[in-house]
């Protein structure tokens, strides 16, 4: 058996990095789409250079020689960075790597691969017309979408090649994935990672993030990629206040993803938690305002969709080139209205330690079903889309973590928060994750 | 004799407050179009609570009880701001002070009233057609522009009602009247002080700032309107490299700026600085890159021009229009033009102490010429604008000083730097200012 497919890192202390790389090495080379590059001689040389340290008799620190994965929008020195497209072929190779992928190697990661992705890093839902569409390891008998826009960095950490995948998070790709794969996904405030060396979809909503296979782990490895450990307090459940926003996030929720919930809810509320159902109505407002990449990929895109449009995925074309029409004033008014939409839903978050909501209200619709009907494609999209996506409007911080029984198809329960409140969000997901899984 | 004309703050010391706010106002009730409003009995109030302080031992702060002015653009609670402007007058009164109101009030100023502005503090000249032009004090026989937009600012300070005068400078608009009429203007880091409960012109460049009678009142007052006191170093000038930029800078200076300026600069040579000239070709860029104002204003005004068009200065209005057409993408790409520039600005200034340059490259115009003829306005307006904007496009700091020879007609000499180089810069003026009073 797969050691990595272990709960949490520090179960993985007693392997040899060694091994643990090459078993993710063997393995990847075997699966389809996940990856879109390998880096075979530098993840061994990362996880014997971890071995020999340790035998040498110093302390690791917790990711040395671990397999991580890269989302193929994060430039690694030396190629060109392709974001899930062909159309940046031509580009020029990236001259240095990310300041993400910087702190990750000081911390001594075994950077394994590159990532499978949406196109552009649009669209909630991971196909991919240009190197396929990784499969939800989830569901053994229907080939189930992995959900998106961190298609394959999921996958990567749900079937134990990677002990966390780093991508991006501008309206949910990496809580949507790892809702939808059954795996810990982690948006911090954006501002707290840098998102230099990346190619952006909306510079406004842009996170570098994580998912790993624990709330433990997603807190460690945000700690390397921020350079900023936050201190993580042990919070007792008992007389939390969580709060269940009823307007729109709890709208159309599949059967499964209802009673996944409802069950989730009463485990925390028997564990001590204040449950408050809370109308929220300011939540409606969020789709409205929900309107920064149009233009603000548009801007970055419009050079190349000049030169190479014939080589996009034509949904994401069309949905970059509606950006075209925004006026500078009605941008500048969307600054303004989100701002004082932010300002008004930080005071209607203050009696409560924690928003508490699904993930996303469906589970991974079959990718045929996706890939068949254009109708389909774009109704799953906007219902993957729809909760996540308030929280980087309101630049928050969130945690999904799986909240399904065991043996049913994943369902996430998303823990947010506003900005900066991520030493809140962390403390309260760790507390609900250890409620959940008493009663697993 | 108005003790007021006294060149700085501290020589105030002896003087009681009440005679000092009485000074003020009973000059100020004589002037033509420098007020658009009086305070005598919250002056008055400020003056003998300092007056009694002082009397029962306390230790005055050192604005406490002297007369400050108040740009017409920033909130006094309980009126309507109209910006120079008469198009606001049905807009609600402002609920409160703005923050740099209510730093002075702590500290003690005496708010003696607003000052005039062109509206909505659009062009460098200082022409309002709805109030009149306050006239600039420094020429007896001919009636000249004060420069603007703040221009009654730079009035009540040079004319001795005010020891400071607050108001804004988004591309030159403290530092050109400062220029202009014979007194010191220092426009800090734009983030140093707070914009809220003002009325913007471009949200990117808005600098709420300073005008008064010699650099180390402007540090004062920039402490208290920042809450942020800079400890600034005695420099001595000898060793400081002053760059001077050859690029746009130094084009079409008339003959008494040039005079002024070569003059400055034998002064400081002498005085040990070295002087440096630099071709600076960035500054070359500036103007194509200075585009923010017209889609940041439209966006603020497009709902009131469309209800009041017809009172607006059509010459404002105009350019506000002018806005409408860019699209949210050029605005986008934009700032980061922007951003990149200030890289390249940041790296090539990196050697030298300060940038030093004429404020301005001519005197003030008489009033009558750019009242007469639309193209003369506007030569003048881009020639003012000019040199003092770039400094706003680089995000950073700026101290305009008087240059020329006593009697004759002001110069301003302008000692500029990058973001957050304000202790630097103060620190640079001071020993310029020095310099330059002791060949007084």
């Amino acid at each position: 058996m797969n050691p990595l497919t272990s709960k949490s890192i520090p179960a993985l202390a007693r392997y040899s990095r060694h091994s643990l790389v090459d078993v993710c090495l063997e393995e990847a080379e075997k699966t389809k789409s996940v990856f879109t590059r390998l880096y075979p001689d530098a993840a061994r040389a990362a996880g014997d250079h971890a071995d020999a340290m340790r035998a040498a008799g110093v302390e690791l620190s917790p990711l040395a020689g671990l397999p991580v994965s890269i989302k193929d929008l994060v430039d690694i020195a030396g190629e060109t960075t392709m974001a899930g497209s062909t159309a940046l072929r031509d580009t020029p190779v990236a001259t240095s790597d990310a300041p993400v992928v910087k702190r990750l190697r000081i911390a001594g990661a075994a950077i394994v691969g590159k990532t499978n992705m949406t196109e552009f890093a649009f669209s909630g839902v991971g196909l991919n017309p240009h190197y396929g569409t990784p499969v939800n390891p989830a569901d053994d008998e229907i080939a189930r979408i992995p959900g998106g826009s961190s298609s394959g960095a999921a996958v990567s950490v749900a079937t134990g090649l990677c002990v966390a995948a780093i991508g991006s998070d501008t309206g949910g790709s990496i809580r949507i994935p790892a809702a939808l794969c059954g795996i810990v996904g982690f948006k911090p405030t954006a501002r707290r990672v840098p998102t230099a060396g990346t190619i952006p979809l909306s510079t406004t909503l842009d996170t570098i993030c994580a998912m790993a296979r624990s709330v433990d782990d997603c807190i460690l490895v945000d700690s390397i990629i921020a350079d900023n450990s936050l201190s993580i307090p042990d919070l007792p459940l008992a007389g939390i206040r969580l709060a269940v926003p009823a307007t729109v996030m709890l709208d159309t929720l599949d059967s499964h993803v209802a009673a996944s919930f409802s069950r989730a809810l009463a485990l925390l509320s028997a564990a001590g938690a204040k449950i408050v159902d809370v109308s929220f109505t300011l939540l409606g407002e969020a789709a409205d305002l929900n309107q920064f990449s149009g233009a603000e990929s548009f801007a970055w895109h419009r050079g190349l969709l000049a030169a190479r449009e014939s080589e996009y995925d034509a949904r994401v074309a069309k949905r970059i080139k509606s950006g075209a029409a925004m006026s500078a004033a009605d941008y500048i008014d969307l600054h303004k209205k989100r701002r004082d939409w932010i300002t008004r839903m930080e005071d209607a978050l203050g009696p409560f330690d924690s928003l508490i909501m699904p993930t996303v209200p469906i589970v991974a619709p079959p990718i045929a079903e996706l890939e068949a009907s254009e109708e389909a494609f774009f109704k799953a999209n906007g219902l993957l889309l729809r909760n996540p996506s308030a929280i980087n409007l309101l630049d928050g911080c969130a945690v999904s973590l799986p909240c399904h029984e065991e043996g049913s198809l994943p369902v996430g329960l998303m823990i947010a928060g506003p900005a900066m409140a991520d030493r809140k969000v962390l403390a309260v997901a760790r507390a609900v994750e250890n409620a959940l899984q008493s009663n697993q």
